[in-house]
């Protein structure tokens, strides 16, 4: 299995390792440490010995930041996880912050004592963030300075080795572009800089045409790499993780170096004075530290792979369509299931994610989940990233709404898909909040829009339904996912934020919601794929659009008819035409009854 | 009559006077010199004896730069003129150019001759531009340099004075706020710096609540104010503009000073070492030269009275109702005459749009028109900014469609508002297209949303019906409309630039549209203005909204009802019966009648 339902956090200790932080702190002459949940890469997922926010709060979320000073610490979370912290984290040592509302950076200008010393791992922040925080600590009369070796690792006596998981070569007919003609591609695009620093291990695994095992739910192979103006690039990374297939496959692109290189690359770049392009947004603050004392000069910039790796090409578009069949019909059969045994009292969430995993298991093609499966009953379904625990485990009651958010890593493409199914019946206000959450799925699976367009332009779309009835949802409507790549990745998404045009090929999340606390969460979300400028008949200019990738029932129990208009049924009919017609092959009697009954015309 | 039908364009001249320019710039040892359309105040409206520009090269529009050099020149328009710049410009003397896809910084850097002095006049340009210019001429190997008195007033043998219209107390029953209020708010949000420049006569108008008459369709007082931390306010005017009256309504709270103080008044900060807020986008490079030479510190920020301004108060928006009611009387009365007499040979643009001047100036309230009716039947309404004159005059023919964008001052409330009307039948295109532009204002019109939501967030609702037939319109939604001021103001818009968020008592206009080249246009626009923030029933956040503002009929004749949802005729019906009940009375019999067909519920 993939995922795990234990309670990590133990907060008790939180206070014994801070204390033995202090110590070490102040045998460095320290005054104060700067922890964040962030590695090297600035990823969403971390290797075991890169928990460090977790192995010193309890606390496990995907985001946040630690600051100790000799008398006091705080932990600063973003808003999805102001209750987790205070359940998985003692307070008393760490006292919990909104990270938007209270930025570190106005603590550290309030807390910091005049002529104190803050640290930093130099290897943990990105350039941008290092700028904001040494100014506040200079407001409050002190210093920010990086250390060099992480104090918090010298008191962690069991910290784990970092991982060596094998680098695999990603076949061709997924990539669908050699690695070699995507380096030249994007060498080209380096706009006068004499290297770009590749420190993202998606922009890595896709320039390379790699994939690897370093993190959970993300086949990423953590390294760095170097790619030069004259095509020529280095890959740096723990040799042990190079077999000799990926040797092979590596060997005529790129030069492989041991990680530890890196630091006199970067000082054969200054002593070239070399132009380096790198993205102040994920760069790791060593890196710009080095590059620019050896005497190169940075020129910041986005990931230059960042949006060549967005727009997928053929064999990723019919990849991607390939696997959401398969997950399509696994998920399927999950709600055949569930309709049919759910709410006799002996399916709970963890039982749920666990049927869930082993529908996809039998594909025989799961590499791994994209990711926790959100597995919410009831209230618990309106904890927007709730990962179910066997203390936080509810069966799935009549009367309540589930909210299932699950997806798949495949070869072939990363799914990422939200059901949301009422068991039993369910009420006219959770069908009058369903029916809105969909006719703004609708709307963005519907548009159609002329190049340029960004998905902050297409954002309300989504929202529009809801905001009539004064309802909303606090979160973006959709993200790009990669192709058996990160299920969170850029530069675009649909959101007020989303200023990036959406372009051919960009696969986006439409995934609009709605959440009451303490009652029940909705969300339907579907992957789709921006489709190219076609002529619409009759039209006098080219139009994007979507194709929705993701193939399984929307719940009608959860529907109100009256709500919608006659083409927002129409869609909705079609795609159930679409999802009968893909799904129905090979399915057993009953699966293939649930479904047609699931998918009958409104 | 506030409008005139002349081709006031002769391209013959153009050649003479470029040479007379140059024999000057000669003279002066000037290689070349700037002539934008703008004047000191970066207005869309400008005194006669600022319309350099269409003295020098014909060209009428409202935006445009010529460059002349010693052995060429071009000028600069933006889509809306390239066909009229060909037709009012002597092409061999002026090359056209398009502001946007060819701009003058890339045709100054490819054209400047090596140790070139190219001058400009620091009055008439913004210090982002100059600083733009100024980089292009020197890649070119030249110089930008500011001249003292412009060389083409000194060749212009009959420019006109400047205007000296008296400055008009704004009655505190439609401005709502005493100026002394205003500035005592405006001063406390100068955030840290001494005083603020003022250079926008409509910010300047507001501020101290006056009006003028320096420019037509824009009450505005030509005038520069400084506005000081302390809430102290210097004026400086032309004195021959402030009468009595003025005088006394000023006195109290503003130092009214000559126009030619300024100059000392900026010297006197520099000398005090101060930090004066200036709006790089809008103020003249003279003024921040001046301030920077004499040692001031200039503060780039928005104009303080810009977003104050947009954000009318209960006095401004019952003021704008009152506005919109008399003018919808006016054009509803125009839209019935238009009904009973068009198409029958008689009634062209020119003679529209002189009746339906003649209806607002029925009224006895009109001020002044608020921009120069757009009046343009079949083709003619194809050209987003057209302008009629005796040469393009054309009869309003059965068959056609008629488009006719207008609006009027009034001392409570400044109007803008666009039908399409059909002359005899609409065909099945038309109707097609004109629903669909309805659609989309509709969508706007209808719209909710939360605090911090901005147009760029809305744009999309008004085109989506149109992209989805592979059709699209070149221009924004909507624009920011003054309280008895100009008819264009920031900072709000509904455009995909609009990034700022709409506050309540923003006005607003709401004007998709549809253009068929050659065939006709198709626009329909009412003003709005944004609703506080309120509970929608059954919601849980409090929404924002839109009024409507504007009471005309919209042509059903045009409707394809079977395109609109329920909802959509709802919201028609809806409008249409309060444009029945708001201006029914006092209508005669004819008028009356023809209002309750046009009106009739569908």
């Amino acid at each position: 299995m993939f995922q795990t339902f234990d309670d990590t956090a133990n907060p008790a200790l939180g206070a014994e390792r801070a204390s033995r932080l202090r110590a070490e702190l102040k045998r460095r002459g320290l005054d104060g440490f700067l922890i964040p949940r962030s590695d090297e890469h600035q990823g969403e997922y971390v290797p075991p010995h890169a928990e460090r926010l977790r192995w010193l709060t309890g606390f496990s979320g995907s985001a946040g930041l630690a600051i100790v000073l000799a008398d006091k610490a705080a932990i600063f979370v973003d808003g999805r996880y102001t209750l987790q912290v205070r359940s998985q984290t003692d307070t008393s040592t760490f006292e919990p912050k909104h990270l938007i509302e209270e930025p570190p950076a106005r603590w550290i200008e309030d807390n910091l004592p005049k002529g104190a010393k803050l640290a930093y791992d130099p290897w943990l922040h990105t350039i941008d963030a290092v700028a904001r925080y040494a100014a506040a600590a200079e407001k409050a009369g002190g210093r920010f300075v990086p250390v060099d070796g992480n104090p918090l690792d010298a008191v962690w006596s069991d910290q784990p080795e970092p991982p060596t998981a094998p680098v695999e070569p990603h076949p061709i007919e997924y990539a669908g572009e050699p690695a070699s003609e995507k380096l030249k591609r994007i060498s080209k695009s380096l706009d006068g800089a004499d290297a770009a620093m590749l420190t993202m291990p998606d922009s890595i695994a896709w320039a390379f045409n790699i994939r690897g095992g370093d993190v959970s739910h993300s086949p990423l192979p953590l390294s760095f790499a170097l790619l030069h103006a004259d095509g020529h690039a280095e890959l740096f990374i723990d040799e042990r993780k190079v077999g000799d297939k990926a040797r092979a496959h590596l060997g005529n692109i790129v030069s492989i170096r041991p990680q530890a290189d890196l630091a006199a690359a970067l000082a054969e770049l200054g002593k070239r004075k070399a132009t380096v392009l790198v993205d102040p947004a994920t760069c790791a603050s060593w890196i710009n530290d080095r590059l620019t004392s050896a005497g190169a000069t940075v020129k910041r910039g986005a990931d230059p792979c960042e949006l060549p790796k967005a727009c997928k090409n053929k064999a990723e578009i019919d990849g991607t369509r390939a696997a959401h069949l398969r997950d399509g019909r696994a998920l399927t059969k999950f709600l055949a299931w569930l309709g049919l045994n759910a709410g006799k009292g002996d399916v709970d969430e963890i039982a749920a994610a666990q049927k869930l995993e082993a529908f996809r298991a039998e594909t025989g093609k799961l590499k791994d989940l994209s990711f926790d499966t959100i597995s919410g009953a009831g209230a618990n379904g309106a904890i927007v990233h709730y990962r179910v625990t066997r203390g936080t485990n509810r069966p799935l009651r009549r009367g309540e709404l589930f909210l299932v958010d699950s997806g798949a890593q495949y070869l072939d493409g990363t799914t990422d898909v939200t059901r949301t199914v009422a068991i039993g019946e369910a009420s006219a206000e959770q069908r009058d909040r369903f029916t809105r959450v969909l006719k703004g799925h609708i709307g963005i699976a519907t548009a159609r829009f002329p190049e340029g367009t960004s998905g902050s332009q297409l954002d309300a779309l989504a929202r529009m339904a809801l905001w009539k009835a004064g309802l909303d949802y606090d979160h973006g409507t959709g993200h790009g996912v990669g192709s058996y790549l990160s299920v969170h990745e850029g530069p675009q998404r649909i959101s007020k934020l989303g200023s990036v045009p959406l372009k051919p090929g960009m696969i986006v999340s439409n995934e609009p919601g709605y959440y009451k606390t303490g009652a029940y969460g909705i969300r339907i979300e579907n992957l789709l794929v921006v489709t190219p400028p076609a002529q619409v008949e009759g039209g006098e200019r080219p139009m994007l659009g979507f194709e929705t990738l993701t193939l399984a029932p929307i719940d009608l129990a959860c529907v109100e008819r009256a709500l919608l208009t006659d083409e927002e049924a129409d869609w909705l009919n079609a795609y159930h035409a679409r999802v009968r017609e893909a799904l129905s092959p090979g399915l057993d009697d009953a699966t293939l009854a649930w479904l047609k009954d699931a998918t009958r015309a409104i």
